[in-house]
């Protein structure tokens, strides 16, 4: 049975981490929080379930504990970010951060980010304009190819996804984060951890013939949304944040669960637009309200419950989380306990 | 049999048309010439055969002829524009051409429509900021609700389109332009025109089951890609083109199909990024042309002859219409025929 740990021990526990493993405290202390926040909206594959795959690349020479991000090129509504291959969550927060600021006055901005490397839940990034009043757009480069190209073979692309976060008044915010496939690589894994098949639809073998059992998913191909459509998404968000920010894009793009050491050059973009260059926020925000409610009390098919909005129950599970902590599986449990002793430092449940 | 037309002869048609219905000449040209190039790279459900519906919905008072589009709301980055009631290309070419020029010094730029119209194919208006050497991204609100939330009865959303347009050095530039359903309204009117059934997929009845017959299409729903996540794409995209420029969204869209009279008051959006904010351009595009040749080049699933990047189909559409002539088949040069008839001008064939 899974042990309940608070968002504020499992932030200290991952700063801890982090700070033996030689990343300086403040930067230790994001990555800290936007970790612990994927688990608390329930991310639980871009949470603390990372953090032995950081540490173990960080101490294998291929991310760098140091890493300073900084602005490489800028306009007054634009701006690129190397991110000195450290932490992703520093470099697309910084590039968050300076969206921001930068849309503030200009209405909109857009900022790239280049070696970057792995940074969490796309919904962390599109929530922080969300966070300012505006509305959040975020793209990244996946750390991992799954997808061929529509009607290949070769797995050239990832799941590139997209993140966007719409503020509200009342109702609980407008957050889509998808993947640009029919499900996320995530989503097998833990299908082979429960020994379930997958449905129909969701891989294909290599002969074209669909691919059932999740311990397979190395043989196979991920299908996109929509078919070609998917495809056709999964590139234009991976030339926006890769090729556009001279970040890894096809064939570059390293495995980064099987490779510790190659720098993988990660690309994310987010887009800020502050509602108010486009009229009041607050009307925008009950119009938004107005639409979701709309939504949701419309008439369902048979044998539906509720209609949900985007983000909905990631909602739902941040305050349940918030208040009842956040579920650590036992195998979790053993391999952070591991992580720790390798580490010297004072265990999650210590 | 089709007959085939010149792209100039077409224009000059569609010039004459909306000029007797009241588009003043430099509007009317504008137009014209943007109807023509939708027919030109294929888009045949949004070029001339549209050209009826317009002139139709002016007539009966539902859009205004004379419409001065103008920027209501201005940022260094960012602008609102108010269409007038006018024709949609109107308002969208001055969104694209605003969007274009703060680029060029802001580096990135967001234009938003109110008080639009149709505007045709998604792609015309990503192309624009694509002609001026930058990558165009363009979302826009259908013009008809088709499209439930997910898991609902009510046609609340409408099938949303993306598109975006990134420049090349030696390939077919990369052109995605897709609705947020597996299959267009437009691509279900083909079918019905040509007494064709439609794939399972495409939409489903009122009790959830497959809707194969085009014809009864007024009783079913579309499906978007993906399931929940096409319902998000749409309902994002409805919120960016729609909801923040205080256009009409959800119950408030109306049906331009069914209604001649109504204001729409059609959103749109687009975004404009000068890849020169972000490193060389033509570094860029030489990385573009690389990855398309990768992709293309790539191994294939057993019985694929070719694997495709987005746009180029329309790309080689638009080559052979410039050289060879769009098709007007014979029922579509009939309307043409009657609407010259009707607006005392020299018709198509004349």
């Amino acid at each position: 049975m899974s042990e309940m740990v608070s968002a504020e021990t499992l932030r200290a526990f991952i700063a801890r981490c982090t700070t033996a493993a030689g990343v300086p405290a403040s930067d230790a202390a994001t990555v800290a929080g936007l970790m612990a926040e994927a688990d608390l909206i329930g991310a639980d594959g871009h949470g603390v379930f990372r953090l032995p795959q950081y540490i173990r690349r960080i101490r294998a020479g291929g991310m760098n504990p140091k890493a300073k991000p900084r602005i490489i090129e800028e306009r007054p509504a634009a701006a690129l970010i190397d991110g000195d291959n450290g932490l992703g969550h520093l470099a697309v927060t910084l590039a968050a951060e300076t969206a921001i600021a930068k849309a503030r006055t200009q209405g909109v901005a857009w900022c790239g980010v280049r070696m970057g490397n792995h940074a969490g839940p796309a919904s962390l990034y599109a929530r922080m304009p969300m966070a300012a009043g505006m509305i959040g757009l975020y793209l990244a480069v996946g750390s991992a190819n799954h997808l061929p190209p529509w009607g290949g073979l070769e797995l050239l692309l990832s799941t590139n996804p997209i993140a966007v976060a719409v503020p509200t008044e009342h109702e609980p915010p407008i957050v889509l984060d998808m993947a640009t496939t029919v499900a996320a690589y995530g989503k097998v894994k833990v299908k082979a951890q429960r020994g379930e098949a997958m449905p129909e639809g969701w891989m294909i073998d290599k002969l074209g013939q669909p691919l059932l059992d999740p311990k397979r998913a190395s043989e196979g191909l991920l299908l996109p949304i929509g078919g070609y459509k998917g495809y056709g998404l999964a590139l234009i968000f991976g030339l926006l944040a890769g090729t556009l920010n001279g970040a890894a894009m096809g064939r570059d793009v390293v495995d980064f669960n099987a490779d510790d050491t190659s720098v993988t050059n990660t690309g994310q973009a987010i887009l800020a637009i502050d509602i108010a260059a486009f009229g009041d926020p607050a009307a925008f925000r009950a119009r938004v309200d107005a639409l979701a409610r709309e939504l949701r009390g419309s008439q369902r098919l048979p044998g539906v419950d509720r209609i949900f909005l985007p983000g909905e129950q990631s909602h739902a599970t941040r305050t349940r989380r918030a208040a009842e902590g956040i579920p650590i599986p036992p195998p979790l449990r053993a391999t952070l306990d591991g992580l720790a002793g390798e580490l010297g430092v004072t265990p999650l449940f210590g």
